[in-house]
């Protein structure tokens, strides 16, 4: 295996001696991949070439930058958020969904479906301002830890995936996340771990408000309830709405990106789209076409017909977590 | 201290003190307080200094960056594409502020409230891509003339604002449109006559879609109709949503702007508003309190109070018109 892919890196990449832009990458035909289209997009004597202001990567989050498993980590967050607010004032557990998160009981929150939902993001989420929301998002990101690995969830990044932003953008490529997730959760955190500032982060929105407050201070506030789903068909109409270009390289973990790698990977010129699979039991998760979390089907089977490149965990990342 | 640092600079480096970042400003307190601010915050040895990833600067585009008068040019725009489309096909003119439009009758479609407008929209800026949308934007913005000046609207920007947008990116804010217009109208021209790439545009959206065309191309689709208006409160909003951080610099022309400056300015630490006021009859146009256009009453009434800078057009712009 070892002495294949070097064998494959020497024929494909014959001149990268000097420093490895993704030392947390096996050298295997995906990593081979990544790097033959950095280098024909950034090389000005390439027919592929693709000027600095083009070069936009999107990447979606929950499973592809960091952990998503046993449940979307926003969702834990609401949970504990709403837990804390019963704690205060058991009046506001008014329907079986929110008794049901309030007792940690996920598959009582499931029966609730999308409704459900909406109701624990209003009840967790709402009648707060974006500043303090995120100050919030944060302290839980930084003290509430992983089930499984007792890491705390802020540090459930993928160490491969780190790298892999860090040389796009070290090639000047601009990096946007483009997440199912909340806006407001993802930019708690994505300027410290991804080194993502919040003007590129597109997401789930809620309902927000701007009024005076009681001693005529200008507030916003977030109101609950949701007025834009990022997912799926959602994905390339927000990627237009927040950056109004189309990229030239995307990536995610599940059939929610489909759309997203289709769009992006249907344009003109040289186009990236990567899919990471969950094929790690050691060391992270393994799941796909029967996860009811990050469920992937559509990508596996229509991807590599695409030109996809699927991103097998287990044996082209050396390292998984974030260091 | 400011003056003390140019006569510094006429005895030893001339060619440094000779640079006006605001040459088309006429030497009053407006542009006094202009340079002051952003020596101030870009001074890393001043309180009032502000690291370069929170130095966000806002501004209005009709009547802020370029002229609104007789109406805003989208309008004029729209009116333009309606008759277009309606010489091909009358049938499309269904209703008298349709019909109105199509006869360049302004009374007739004011007559028709909002929901004529939206009407007006939905028929000339609806089913179409973004990319084919702008590039009619485009050519309509490169070739159609304004009725008084003979200038092409896309050349109807001012000159003093164009050096001002230019002197904030030299001293590494970043400078973003904020606009009751149309998103996609301004991408069609913000790049090339403001150097504000799309993704730094916020403004009024329309519904948008996913799918795959008849061929199964991934395309997206302006669908008409209007999901979110960036004015008034809804600027501050937009502003959250798509950049997710208070400005530092926030300039507008109307009431329409009064919530954006009044958040701006009301944040911690040095914050600039900027009111331009039309007070130029003989380069420009002159109105504020009574004008259907652009209407200015609480910024000139509340504004001072508030320490906004208005500025008088006609005294402290040197050239008004974009060379
Ligand atoms: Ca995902
Ligand atoms: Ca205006």
């Amino acid at each position: 295996m070892r002495a294949m892919t070097v064998a494959a890196g020497l024929i494909a990449l014959p001149a990268i001696a000097a420093a490895d832009p993704l030392p947390s990458w096996n050298s295997t035909e995906t990593k081979d991949a990544i790097i033959a289209f950095v280098d024909a997009v950034t090389d000005p004597a390439s027919e592929d070439y693709v000027p600095e202001a083009d070069r936009i990567a999107v990447f979606d989050n929950d499973g592809t930058l960091w952990a998503e498993q046993p449940l979307y980590f926003q969702g834990l967050f609401a949970f504990d958020v709403l837990r804390e607010k019963a704690a205060e004032d058991p009046s506001i557990l008014t329907s079986d969904p929110l008794r049901a998160a309030n007792e940690g009981d996920l598959e009582g929150v499931l029966a609730g479906g999308m409704d459900g939902l909406v109701e624990i993001l209003d009840v967790s989420h709402g009648n707060i301002t974006p500043e303090d929301f995120k100050a919030r998002a944060a302290e839980w990101l930084a003290t509430a830890t992983h089930p499984q690995t007792g890491r705390p969830f802020g540090e459930m990044t993928y160490q491969p995936m780190l790298e892999l932003l860090s040389y796009l953008r070290d090639e000047e490529f601009t990096t946007y996340i483009v997440s199912g997730g909340g806006i407001d959760f993802i930019r708690a955190f994505s300027e410290d771990a991804y080194g993502i500032p919040p003007w590129q982060v597109v997401g789930t929105e809620g309902n927000t408000s701007y009024a005076l407050d009681a001693g005529g201070t200008p507030t916003i506030t977030k109101d609950g309830g949701v007025s834009f789903v990022d997912d799926k068909a959602g994905k390339p109409v927000g990627i237009m709405r927040h950056i109004g270009r189309r990229p030239i390289f995307a990536a995610g973990n599940s059939d929610g990106d489909f759309e997203m790698l289709d769009w992006t990977t249907a344009g003109e010129g040289p186009r990236f789209g990567l899919i990471v699979h969950h094929t790690d039991s050691g060391r992270e998760f393994a799941y796909d076409r029967d996860s009811h979390i990050g469920q992937l089907v559509r990508g596996l089977d229509e991807g590599p017909g695409k030109g996809w490149t699927i991103v097998d965990m287990a044996a082209d990342w050396k390292t998984v977590w974030a260091e």
